[in-house]
């Protein structure tokens, strides 16, 4: 790695899913991280292992099965892996225990510097937060030889108190500092000088320490801000996928990458991303989430790229760069699309799945072929989206405790809407419940509340056709908030809050897919609520590996 | 105005509706417009009137209506209205019969300065372009005293090509110079200097000339290089509501005018924006349009405040400015969101809507209280956005072609979906189909389209619930495209296109909306293939004023 080498941190599996509704099983997690790996990120944030045992766990799986090469390739270049602490010591113990399996594990702990936080959250002298970093970078390192010291509200702090700061986190063996835009509050200029000071004036700064910067979008500059803290001299850039994150979000992974490699002579940088992978995980995450990307989002947005917006384009072909600075086939857009239809075999479909990166065992190659068949019936071309759905569905979804067994719905403007539904409990007995509502998904939604009875508010209710044409695939995503029961904490704000699940279904019937979606969402409260991260695990030995 | 004064200049239904799918009745534009007013944007650029006789008439209804003060008010502001003309008579003479009868009119006329655009599009020598440049600035004076020019791809332009340009543009009368980073290709300090550079060296530059700063999102820069020009002098912002616009759209207003705000000491700006409606007028677009925003969208995301996340905020509360920078009710959120009952009499309908800008004769209010009855009779508490979205689909839709005169649908895993669909076609006579399909949706389609029989690809279909719970009312949009006949022209590229159209339909029944959406798409279709321009104003003559 030169010097006009930017690493890119991804975050989106620890800032990004703690994004509201943003919460994926460990199985999702464990997928992404796979496929961030692909891409070719240089570091993968794995999750804040404080906040509750299944985050610890999902890191741990992340950072064994991800953070290592596989069998019988010992040099291939794997992912540091990095869990989140707070500068104290239960919370580093607890980082190291996720990452340490992997083969370079790191661990990132961060104290607040800016006065507001000083004084209104951590109710600390300035005095006390310089030792506390020295004493915390000092233990995690006893325990990991790569530590990250993040000064939090970075953008609001005083520089001249982060000079003092960063260079007892220097001493204390942190090899790199990364300066937080937490609130999304600063202004490029402002961003470029304040990384430019640090690298100026941090008392024992040397070429050994990697500045790396985290902006957040609150005013739409992230991407700008960003570009100007690597512009000062950082070499590290923290991104999530889409952009995803609290509030308007953290960076956008995808605009920075595309933003240096498209201006290449402004910058003269280079990143590891292989950008044709954009698209792809792009629609990945978001499905995982079920935070949807608006169609005019940058790089990955449905109209990115004028050519897929539906438009005749005539004369525009001929003079692509008339109108676009990137070409669409770098970031993956359009690539084999069209890929199996009603007459593909099995052979042709474990081929399709292992070259997406779903390596399926023989019992789960079977399952996967049948639904496969089934959809090839209902529809004429099957693409890599409908495979990707068909695939969360089947595979990442939390272990059944209510199973949908059947149902039959009947609605339009003539009657009451009705829902039949029937369900498998967790013993193992079939549920039959009718319910009557103002439209078929409430009428389901009320029958398979009155089975499962489990109090929860639904927040959000989205459904999309996932491929175009009338005859396409339909996914939900919901969101719901339990009303008692399981917390998580956040990392910054130390508020716990109750846990809010997204489940997602897909069904050429969206008000069977509606069905699937809510079911999974409350699957995934009712293992959390009732059985804690010990049944997570056994959960996980069943899924993809 | 003094010179810390930005004008922001709003091109949301032009550029903004040019990105695909975005096409707007004439009805909706009128409504956006009014809106717009009400927020206090300085200019309205309300078509590119040479497109097709629908934009010349739909920006001249807005020039007669909005452009100016209300009876009875002659010294009421009222915003410039702008009309976008190609380089050429035709074009220039359009935009005036469009907005001529606008208190405060302005011609806007364009043409390319960059060599890979002068090259490949226009077929011009620079010598040509400079010349043309001031012949059509100097026709456009003579018609209209407010004229602004564009150098387009001025971003990729050569500087002192652009000084040359911009001298004839100045010495041919135009007032206001708007600088285009038409493909979003440069950097916020590239930006930076090519503003000041055109301020420091265009022959004749005077403190009469506003400069303007017209930026893409392409790479995700577009805030940051609209804040960059206008520190380095520019004083009018071209921006869209949600940054909506061709492939990763324009900059977006929300972010221009909060980073303004929430930085004042910085930028030590103003603007005449009333920031507490911008909430509402990006849901207003976003449901028109059919063009969904962000989760993680800044200023106007769901979740771009903390605390609209549906997280329990235990300590945050106290101390809002830990994590926010701006506070929820400066942009509108949440403000009376919960307004109506299930016992509310016609007298608040009238009160509540006449306060979110529908002014409704007494027939109009009878329809629109039947409606309202029926939706609290399903539905506990009624929103302003349940409001918006039933006065949009009660009054914002085409003449209705056909329309749904009832429909009842059974689905399910256990059979095949089927849809019976009864229409009342244009002829008034009633039509029932009964269609099977690979879901409700697909079967309550088939149904129509084999009463309609218009050949049409369905785009895109996105249902989204518009209030929290699970009693919501459902909106979906659709976007179809049509197989043969009419057509618009993108303004730049002067491709000429089939027109994609967006329909929107709301209920409480998911299936019900999906097959009103889709009617009303249709209508769109048929009334812009089939009956042209004079239809369309008849059609206007029938809705809201």
């Amino acid at each position: 790695m030169t010097n006009n080498y930017v690493k890119i941190f991804d975050t989106t599996l620890r800032d990004g899913e703690q994004s509201p509704g943003a919460t994926m099983t460990s199985a999702e997690k464990l997928e992404v991280a796979h496929n961030l790996a692909r891409l070719g990120v240089d570091i993968i944030e794995a999750g804040f292992p404080a906040a509750s045992p299944d985050d610890l766990e999902a890191a741990r799986r992340i950072a064994v099965e991800v953070g290592n090469p596989p069998e019988g390739q010992p040099d291939a270049k794997v992912p540091v892996i990095a869990g989140l602490a707070r500068a104290n010591k239960p919370d580093i113990d607890k980082a190291w225990e996720a990452v340490k399996d992997a083969k370079r594990p790191r661990i990132h702990t961060f104290l607040a510097t800016s006065a507001i936080h000083m004084k209104h959250k951590l109710k600390m002298d300035p005095e006390d937060v310089v030792q506390r970093v020295s004493e915390m970078v000092t233990y995690a390192k006893t325990l990991c030889s790569d530590v990250e010291f993040s000064p939090e509200d970075a953008g609001r702090s005083e520089p001249e108190f982060l000079y003092v700061v960063l260079a007892e986190a220097i001493k204390a063996g942190a090899s790199t500092l990364n300066i937080p835009d937490t609130v999304g509050y600063t202004t490029p200029d402002e961003f470029y000088n304040l990384i430019d000071g640090i690298i100026q004036h941090t008392p024992g700064m040397h070429d050994g320490i990697t500045i790396s910067v985290h902006c957040h979008d609150d005013l739409g500059l992230a991407t700008a801000n960003t570009l100007a803290g690597i512009r000062a001299g950082a070499r590290q850039a923290e991104v999530t996928v889409n952009g995803i994150g609290e509030r308007a979000g953290n960076t956008s992974l995808e605009e920075v990458v595309m933003a240096l490699k498209t201006r290449h002579p402004v910058f003269n940088l280079e990143t590891g991303i292989e950008t044709q992978q954009l698209s792809r995980i792009s629609k990945l995450v978001s499905n995982y989430t079920g935070i949807v990307v608006q169609p005019n989002k940058a790089i990955v947005g449905s109209n990115a790229f004028a050519h897929e917006a539906g438009i005749h384009q005539d004369g525009m072909l001929k003079h692509q760069t008339t109108y676009e600075i990137m070409r669409p086939e770098d970031v993956g857009v359009n690539q084999s699309n069209l890929v199996l239809g009603k007459h593909s075999g099995r052979h042709a479909l474990r081929n399709r799945l292992a070259e997406m990166g779903h390596s399926l065992d023989e019992i789960e190659l079977d399952k996967a072929f049948a639904r496969f068949k089934e959809l090839a019936d209902r529809k004429k071309v099957i693409t890599d989206l409908d495979l990707e759905a068909l695939i969360a569905d089947e595979f990442y979804k939390p272990r059944d405790v209510y199973l949908l067994n059947g149902m039959q719905v009947s609605c339009g403007t003539m009657g009451m809407p009705t829902a039949t539904v029937r369900l498998r409990g967790p013993d193992g007995v079939i549920h039959t419940v009718a319910a009557i509502g103002t439209g078929p998904v409430d009428a389901t939604y009320k029958a398979i509340d009155s089975i499962v009875s489990v109090p929860c508010t639904l927040l959000e209710f989205n459904i999309h056709s996932i491929t175009q044409g009338i005859d396409a695939l339909g996914e939900v995503t919901v969101r719901i908030q339990s009303e008692q029961g399981s917390t998580t904490m956040d990392a910054q704000s130390e508020v716990t809050y109750a846990r809010v699940y997204g489940g997602h279904g897909a069904d050429t019937d969206i008000i069977v897919a509606s069905a699937k979606a809510y079911i999974n969402a409350l699957n995934k409260l009712i293992i959390a609520r009732t059985e804690g991260s010990e049944k997570v695990k056994d959960n996980i030995g069943v899924m993809l590996g």
